[in-house]
């Protein structure tokens, strides 16, 4: 069996994701980036999840994130770019995250003689991230191909999947548990806030799929 | 006229980019990485050659380079891969480096509202290295206009150029005296040092385009 790295952010979409190349690739390699995200708790979620899941998790800095996203840009000799509403995004998104994510995810799966890329990449849901899609993905699996001359394999386990597909696939793969450990919330609260939309998508997931969230029932005492 | 970003790192090749952009474009934002290179000459290069050529440069922090080439890696839990003598690369070399760079100045210049980069990656001289050639440029541009949804376009004047042409380039956009502040010794000196491969490989170029190299000129304070 060949190795994998896979991208974890200790959410939903890439836990489901980890479970899924566990049962696939040896050995596993969990990648994470800190790039001082508001909420440690997503940065806490990854570790649990991947002690839980037993695989080793790598956490490299990215700061670079933040500063695309906010002070760098502030620079007194150029007007700042109204980039406020640009395709309805926020003006610290940074723009090809999922790029620049994978091109380190590559260089660091090189070091290890690693050819297949994991992450959860989803067109379904959001279709406003043009670094979500397919055609991206296969762009981007292609220029990591021929930058490293290495033969890369992006696989993105979710990419047409519903969100109740994705609760679905969490259980076949026995991710389903190790779900009450990941984080959604916007809020960044444990218990989550369920009413921000992140919470709301995810428990619309659940409701669809007809199971109950492992993470609430963490968070009601009864996991 | 369209504006673009220039990477600059201080060297020969970008400093002669940087002056062939500046023909061509405006707004010209330079951009540089600082992920702790050996030598700090580097990045004071990259500031000289930026303040004479009257372009505003940027410098973002990349760590995780460092990183990728060296401690990150060793993890107890894991075997270090064998990647000494790869290609021939040493260990702490990261690959696709330069794939690394244009994502990140594509989001840079994506918050500007600029989809013009320039770069100075050359096929001719450093066969060796999979991320300078032609045929990954043009697969990374496509994946950052997919992946940004954004017109994006890599270009490399020095691509095919040898060494002697690129000193030639140089006169012709205005760059020669400006090379007199570039960097390219491995040893990190000024003087440098006209030992080390680099030294050797820029004389070389001087030397067959029949000009003297203003570097060595300065060292010599005839400039």
């Amino acid at each position: 069996m060949a190795g994998a790295v896979c991208l974890t952010s200790g959410g939903q979409d890439s836990t489901t994701c980890l479970y899924w190349a566990k049962q696939r690739f040896a050995p596993l390699l969990a990648l994470s980036f800190d790039y001082g995200q508001r909420h440690r708790i997503e940065l806490e979620a990854a570790r649990a999840v991947c002690e839980r899941a037993g695989v080793p998790l790598t956490v490299l800095r990215l700061d670079v994130l933040r500063e695309l996203g906010g002070t760098a840009l502030i620079d007194p000799q150029l007007p700042i770019a109204a980039s406020g509403g640009r395709g309805g995004l926020p003006t610290t998104f940074v723009p090809g995250r999922n790029l620049l994510f994978l091109t380190v995810a590559a260089a660091f799966a090189y070091h290890h003689e690693i050819a297949d890329l994991v992450i959860g990449a989803c067109e379904t849901d959001y279709s406003g991230y043009p670094d979500c899609r397919q055609q991206t993905m296969a762009a981007m699996e292609r220029a990591l191909q021929l930058g490293m001359d290495y033969p890369f394999r992006i696989h993105t386990p979710l990419m047409h999947l519903t969100k109740a597909q994705t609760v679905r696939l969490a259980c076949e793969v026995g991710a389903y548990e190790a779900l009450a450990y990941s984080h959604t919330c916007y809020a960044g609260t444990f218990p989550p806030c369920q009413q921000c939309p992140a919470c709301q998508l995810r428990a619309r997931g659940f409701a669809e799929a007809g199971l109950p969230d492992p993470l609430l029932l963490r968070a009601q005492g009864k996991r």
